[in-house]
């Protein structure tokens, strides 16, 4: 029997909360993440979102931006959202809606999910969510890496220590050089002048997507692992995964990083971390 | 009862046929890596050197510079040494010593050598040699990632695609640093020059070990590994694992690698593919 388990996905503009059952999401409800507030009043307010629905659930899990270790939550990227370091996640959540919890960084239950549901089709895999920031999970052997992994948006050797990988490359350097280019744009706002033939567009997109070559042809070399599962707003904006695919370098078949989308969109973090806490707190 | 290993490392200047019994090194002969020659002839080269040894064994474990697929041998750097693409290296072991053999990359076996005997003390870890070339290996969750994973060596973020990150770190790279200073060293040579207060040298060693600092951090990461161990003719140099560590980013100590050193020297590669071997193909 599948229990049903409530998911929570607390991000840098809105918390998703869900009622999932393997990965069928039976209820959702969207409420903003005020970023001025903090984890308790966020907390409080999917208790208070959540708090009409009469159907039982038997565990929590808890998808956050940032980094979670033995249930304690810390932001690492304060433009992302402001969490204060080793915040008791799972400690509060068990609290307030009294059930046990797990809580895991959102990439690497997004790759949870789509290990178990969607592009993984039973094989290992690497997930890279190319958005507002650069997010990433691993599942290796059948198991997802927890803790700091995938964190291959902060990593720094390709900036020589400058700034986090992520700095140059997701949504928000993209909105910061068309800035630079003299345009008040977001990232959907790049993606539309590209194709509309504004001869600054193109080149912020093609130099993000190559920086994303280099780093999967690089995943490759560390984790051969079977597919590299690419998601987020920018990684599934339309002819950016080709883009990312004709700029990987030039290496026989064996060696090439097998690219393939994401499926589960913007389910993968619930359905992921409803399955975690399924299988980590009601089946051993 | 341990079971005895014919356990042989093909390196790019010599390869070492053991016996290995556990973590024991029962025998030893070294024997040159005929660069010209190519891998019919080194593994025949083996036979003969071994051919005196009366002891049984029961399985061969065998350790190689480059990338082992299936069983099948492929250089990925000809600089190291010149491999065909492909070459049956598991068949043709099995043929000539009429017993069951595993092959895996050097770097990876050690990695194992060492999780099982030497720094891992009992956890996963990723390990790091900076050598001639640079190699690496990755213990999860207690199994050892094989095929084309831990070659750190060959990444190309770091240089944005120009070139493999060993490229710049390696002892050859030092040597050809060196040599841009007009002196006509090895990286030995140019250690010798650091100590001495030779200018010119400890810039080359502080930026290999400032490159390394990053990749480690990045290590982290990405796999939140407890420790990485560093080995490999550069990284077990006097100062050079202090140099490393006094360059690591500034991040609190959970975000923080934790470096140590590698402590089967020489024989991590042998080690470590006689436990593989053992427990691949005798145990299951």
């Amino acid at each position: 029997m599948t229990e049903t388990i409530l998911a929570i996905d607390i991000g840098g503009t809105k918390t998703l909360a869900t009622l999932v059952r393997g990965a069928k999401v039976l209820r959702e409800v969207k409420v903003p993440t005020s970023r001025e507030a903090g984890p308790d009043d966020w907390i409080a307010s999917v208790a208070q979102a959540v708090g009409g629905w009469d159907e039982p659930f038997a565990a929590i899990g808890v998808a956050v931006t940032g980094f979670v270790n033995d249930g304690l939550w810390s932001g690492l990227n304060p433009a992302t959202l402001g969490v204060p370091q080793d915040y008791p996640l799972v400690a509060t959540i068990e609290a307030t809606f009294g059930r046990p919890a797990v809580a895991a960084n959102d990439a690497q239950v997004a790759a949870w999910g789509e290990y178990r549901f969607g592009a993984g089709e039973g094989e290992d895999l690497v997930f890279l969510t190319i958005s507002t920031g650069v997010g990433g999970g691993i599942v290796v052997n059948g198991r997802p890496l927890l803790g700091l992994s995938g964190h291959f948006g902060q990593t720094l050797l390709a900036s020589s220590g400058e700034e986090p990988f992520e700095n140059r490359v997701s949504g928000r350097w993209m909105a910061a050089e068309a800035k630079r280019a003299g345009k008040d744009l977001e990232a959907p706002g790049v993606f539309a002048a590209a194709r509309t033939g504004e001869s600054w567009a193109r080149p912020i997109i093609d130099a993000s997507a190559r920086r994303v070559a280099l780093l999967c042809q690089d995943i490759q070399f560390m984790f051969d692992t079977p597919r590299i599962a690419i998601g987020g707003g920018i990684g599934l904006a339309e002819g950016y995964l080709d883009n990312v695919r004709s700029q990987l370098p030039a290496y026989r078949p064996r060696l090439a990083p097998n690219l393939v989308p994401a499926r589960l969109r913007g389910h993968a973090g619930i359905v992921g971390v409803a399955d975690l806490a399924a299988s980590t707190l009601l089946e051993r």
